[in-house]
């Protein structure tokens, strides 16, 4: 169904702002409003049913936006009080970025949060304001290591956001080379998934999304990918104190308190340009197969300017679903 | 020639004497002796003659050690005056050593200095001495945006050291999909490369080393890669005031300025023990053609260990060269 974006974020707002303070639930609804502007959809409104079951369950405290403790000057020990993982985030990046006008670097470690949803969000919002950020994430053991067969490590994404002096560079890319999310299109299609994307539960290689389901994704760039991801979830667990490999739980789930950690690395400036460099690629003569060279995360702009007039394609049961939270209060609109 | 490491190590140490103070000295060989040791050869003693005829040339300088601004409590920005690479990184991170006791975290954006070596290097002696590190450097473009024809981005390697409560977390990789320096070797050898490896000077695919060597290396797991790569171009480029792109110059000839940029950043701690989990993904069962699952980091400390007692088998002429570099004062010994 096609729905205006002024209608989905009120509806998702009156749905979320019945459990949840209306200034928390804005925060939220725009992260996932974001995120299926920008075409991932695996991190859109698709997570909110489970984010208001989440609160009736009692796992995650919607009023709360996280305990901040200064370990030293730039370092932000920040434990989330089972909130709403972009609220946590939000506030914490705002302590953030006061901070780095004295001390040019500080760095947010995060427990105790809840799925702050798509990583990119914080890091162009951050480069729009004139900071340089690296955001990492951890996620429950979904990805096998190189050579393994069983799922150990999250789908640990990377997100930068760096100024241009125009729009905003920003990457975000999980360290798996697909989605949990589209294999459970995959397999909900019965459509079959590339070889090398998944292993079966047994750790053998699997062409059957409903197989994949069970079993474990492939790290991105085989050996390369693996050694990042890991190295991630070591540097953010450690860092943030949280919850490391099958112990991590709570993100796609509605029951268990949420333990992955989130880490913001954020950076004053800098202020030179790198427009004629960008300009460069994107002109740049496109290899057989190719339309264009492509700058990550244009496309995903480029998609939210057309949805923002044209709205945005939801699943109805999805929509049907939110629209029944809200429904209570939909009539003293 | 399978050489004892002292016979390498003090050879290589007199030929940089004849022109580089000797504490200078010592540090550049130690970060190369420490590749071969590893097993990193495109990153050892390979590199000696041109450092040598690098100095020879006035384009390193290597009596200097970089000039140190603290823009910030968190961050130092180093002009490496033409210095060597290593002494200029180390005098940086110990600079950072300090400063993070206070901050918790420092960065260190360093441009106008050589050729850095292995990146790993630098990042597991901070985990060693109980620091977390992000490490980044540039290079010449030598890989193509994902889509693309010609190579416009540099190889961008990123190194990440975890303190682990035993041996440290250390993962090191170029965000190409092979080195430039590989793709020689199999050119020499008139072994021809992968599918997927690199495109030729006309931006179609080869697997002929030859042409690749005039070409662009692909970025490793293609648009994924191709966005990391990027991002620590413009990352690192922009905070450090270093070059872009096909500007960089220096690291593969002897008479450019060096201009490209190196970033470390330096986190004070944590204490948490990783070796549980690390032991689990040793232990984890192998997948189908694979021996044992790796951590990143290990083989090379493995190989290291194995060296420090069987010597190191460098090229003839390679050790050859480095030896008639320091035969000049080889009588005085």
């Amino acid at each position: 169904m096609l729905v205006p974006v002024a209608d989905i974020r009120r509806v998702a707002l009156d749905a979320l702002s019945q459990i949840s303070p209306p200034d928390h639930a804005a925060i939220q609804v725009d992260v996932l409003v974001e995120a299926e502007l920008r075409g991932v959809a695996s991190h859109g409104l698709l997570r909110l049913p489970r984010i208001i079951r989440r609160i009736r369950n009692g796992v995650t405290d919607p009023g709360a936006a996280g305990s901040h403790e200064w370990r030293k000057a730039g370092f932000l020990a920040v434990d989330g009080q089972r909130g709403l993982g972009p609220v946590v985030a939000d506030r914490a990046i705002a302590a953030l970025r006061e901070r780095v006008a004295e001390t040019g670097i500080a760095v947010a470690a995060i427990r105790n949060s809840n799925h702050i949803g798509m990583l990119g969000y914080y890091a162009e919002n951050a480069a729009r304001q004139g900071f340089t950020m690296i955001a990492l994430s951890t996620s429950e053991a979904l990805v096998h290591p190189w050579g393994g067969r069983k799922a150990m490590i999250g789908t640990n994404p990377i997100a930068i956001g760096v100024p241009t002096g125009g729009e905003p560079f920003m990457m975000d890319t999980a360290t798996s080379v697909i989605s949990m999310g589209e294999i459970h299109d995959h397999a909900n299609r019965g459509a079959p998934i590339p070889e090398h994307w998944a292993l079966d539960a047994n750790g053998n290689p699997t062409t059957d999304a409903s197989a994949a389901k069970f079993g474990a994704i492939a790290p991105f760039g085989e050996a390369k990918g693996y050694a990042l991801g890991l190295g991630f979830e070591l540097l953010v667990s450690s860092l943030a104190g949280a919850a490391i490999g099958s112990d991590v739980k709570g993100t796609l789930d509605d029951t268990n308190v949420c333990n992955k950690g989130d880490l913001f690395i954020l950076i004053d400036g800098p202020q030179a340009s790198l427009l004629d460099y960008l300009e460069d690629i994107r002109a740049a003569q496109p290899a057989a197969g190719f339309e264009r060279v492509l700058i990550p995360g244009e496309r995903g702009r480029q998609a939210k300017e057309r949805r923002m007039h044209e709205g945005i394609t939801l699943p109805d049961d999805i929509w049907n679903e939110i629209r029944a939270f809200a429904g209570s209060t939909e009539g003293n609109h």
